[in-house]
């Protein structure tokens, strides 16, 4: 399959690049800020840009999104408004923009996280958004046409990830990238539509 | 108790006044465009200036909040992050705005609604935002203060509901808003925290 991969550059993202093309998928890497083709989730336009561009493709991947990390008294409107922007708003636009071109069959694997789970300190609003990518998907499921499908991932804390923000997991068990890459393809060769496939407790 | 009950004026908040009245707390009920006392959810200075102006109480219940409802491919920008700042972000800055003046051992009772739990027809909005805000209960309860509680109510639709969303609802068993409303007395009263009480299928 011919796979687009958005947030290819991240910790995530380079270990779900590796395991898509081990399996023998053609992976079509986008970043944020770095590689050749580049999206800005929070901008629409920058997103249906990106798929106009690219032809017809059978699946989306989602690694990343950016949410604010603040305890509850500091979140500020333009916080929230930022986090639902980002990682909320801007994966159900990525799934909007891609339906023309994606092609039958195809699928979508967006990106939610533990703090949807757990409670993690500073991650009411993590919290709140991993949520909205889980709850959309359940309902956009019942939506897509010719036979398409969206799922989600929920990874715990990344081993990888560990030494930048382990503080926040204390106690959590990480997990390996390449277990949360394999979630990714089995959400993308698999059956399932509308679920959230979490990665570690 | 003293109550602060925003959207005491729908369907659901005459119901939750009334359960609430008839086992004895004080309600002060706040409507979005009707009654003495009006609160805009989507603009933060009115929460924080309703709160302000009460004075002290014991819990905060909010019973209204909207979203779009529209297929997939139709959802705007504006439709989406305006869904969220209605009934997403609106309930966080109540709970936010309300924590300097409610008593200790507290309670915040937020809403939801079925269209997070089952996909509903033109529920791709109201699935994210109601997920949202029962993933932020869930994060912000271990953050409170001074033994205060923060849980969702979760409702299908309503009996009450039925001749003008009955269309959305084929098959649904409604409930009544006594029902409804009785989740809220049981989470005013009860302990649970950061939970989601689901009301009706």
């Amino acid at each position: 399959m011919k796979i687009v991969l958005i947030g290819a550059n991240g910790t995530i993202g380079r270990e779900v690049q590796r395991k898509l093309r081990e399996a023998g998928h053609e992976v079509v890497p986008v970043g944020r800020s770095s590689g050749e083709l580049r999206v800005n989730l929070e901008d629409r336009a920058s997103v249906a840009a990106l798929f106009r561009d690219l032809g017809a493709f059978d699946a989306v991947a989602v690694a990343g999104g950016e949410v604010a990390f603040k305890p509850l008294a500091s979140l500020t409107t333009e916080d929230l408004v930022f986090s639902f922007r980002s990682k909320g708003i801007g994966q159900i636009h990525v799934v909007q923009e891609a339906l023309p071109y994606i092609r039958d069959g195809g699928s979508f694997t967006l990106i939610s996280g533990v703090t949807g789970r757990e409670p993690i300190r500073d991650g009411a609003a993590a919290a709140a958004v991993s949520r909205a990518v889980e709850g959309f998907a359940m309902a956009a499921a019942s939506e897509l046409p010719r036979g398409l499908r969206v799922n989600v991932i929920s990874p715990t804390v990344l081993a990888e990830s560990m030494p930048a923000y382990g503080a926040y997991f204390a106690g959590h068990e990480p997990v390996s990238g390449e277990k949360v890459a394999n979630a990714y393809l089995k959400a993308i060769e698999g059956r399932m539509n509308g679920d959230t496939i979490a990665v570690g407790a």
